[in-house]
């Protein structure tokens, strides 16, 4: 593979400049981070999965209508995507109390909301990614009104669909976090869905015995998190058939970069 | 003074029965407290002082056409108001970066906001008054959407007003809280303003010095705490002509209650 450049490397991911301009290509690694990693892991074969679950949720989604920023898998931890200029905020939509909301509002787990609830944080590691309102959003200029009205009623779209998806194979969407970036072809602008959507910011829980199927296992110290997120592909139907750590075996070969 | 029922007591001011049905006694008291009330203190004359300064502000309200509790000051410390229906909401305008947005958002104390911006903490001791949004308020029904609607626009006619009446005597009107209550009669509700309007819940800073006069003084440990509320209300034009810890000595006197 011949050399390219990284032009961004967080905490799950990396992105490298792609094949062609307007492209990206999104690295899936193993490496996990909890509270704002201060907790850090290596999780082999984490990145294969997510990189199987979030294009098989991506193309689902396209094929309902909503934009994103996928274009096509590579291979087992690489994608293709385009490049977008990322809205600073976190979206997070509940279904069921868990996680941050339960501590801040006083909610026992697994309370089911009253109706959906959408959530915004700006994305900032340095102060922990505050939670933040449309207020916050549009008096700092990190999106504007229409962007955020096209923004919510996206992710309420994605949340109907993705109840229905995961209910299908027997597990209970909980709550999810979407990020959108706006894409640009010629002067014409467009908010799509951008980062993944994979049991490292879902949490799904399977709907008869409740057990944890995301990252919270790790999150939680219950270990079990390649086993969970395989568990979630094989729901899926996207399970590599090959053992998850064989194929993991050699992460360094696919990370090759300038 | 006959005995009376105390109705609810809160950290600076207790409710008693009014003297007919539908209204209340608001008795201000000297105490303060900060951090969710784990730093207490009794500052005496700050009940008299909050008592005038606030009758003073919400008459003034009522004047542009902001309906509140507010009916009439009883005496030096108690004002006859409103028995309302309080919304768990605590209303912030903010027009400067001050107190919590600054270690939330990383900004500088002092530094001008783009435009005002409205936040919204559920009132909850236990929590610690967490920030919330209208999805939460809505979600868990504590107040209706078309009730926050009315809360927000009162809440930024208040803010202009306000910002005007202190800019007038020299103070720049940094953020302040408000309280809104449903008000029932007859078969009517109506959205009105309650709680008080003081140095207790308001950041005034004086516009050429910067000086603070208000609780950060005693939040921050600053001291000279009652000569500030003084001199908010000196230039208010309602200071009592008295000595204030002259007329703060026996207040034990107004409290008597069953």
């Amino acid at each position: 593979m011949a050399r390219r450049t990284r032009l961004y490397e967080g905490k799950a991911k990396i992105l490298y400049e792609g094949p062609e301009p307007g492209t990206l290509i999104q690295y899936f690694k193993d490496d996990a981070t909890a509270f704002n990693a201060e907790k850090k892991a290596e999780l082999k074969g984490k990145g294969v999965l997510n990189n199987r679950i979030s294009e098989h949720v991506f193309t689902a989604l396209e094929g309902i209508g909503i934009p994103t920023h996928f274009i096509r898998s590579l291979n087992m931890r690489e994608q293709l995507v385009r490049a977008v200029e990322i809205i600073p905020i976190e979206v997070v939509v509940r279904n069921v109390a868990a996680g941050s909301m339960c501590k801040r509002l006083g909610l026992e787990e697994g309370t089911p909301l009253p109706r959906s609830i959408v959530e915004y944080y700006y994305k900032s590691d340095e102060l922990g990614d505050p939670m933040v309102t449309e207020e916050h959003i549009t008096a700092f200029g990190w999106a504007y009104l229409d962007e955020m009205d096209e923004i919510v009623a996206s992710s309420l779209r994605i949340n109907d669909f993705l109840l229905g998806l995961f209910a299908g194979v027997g597990i209970k969407l909980v709550d999810f976090k979407l990020e959108f970036g706006r894409f640009y072809v010629d002067d014409d602008m467009r908010i799509i869905l951008a980062d993944e959507i994979s049991p490292d910011n879902c949490r799904l829980w399977d709907i008869k015995t409740g057990e944890k199927l995301d990252k919270d296992r790790f999150r939680r110290d219950l270990g079990g998190e390649i086993e969970a997120y395989q568990e979630v592909a094989r729901r899926l139907g996207v399970l590599p058939s090959a053992d998850i750590r064989e194929l993991a075996a050699h992460p360094k070969a696919k990370q090759a970069d300038s």
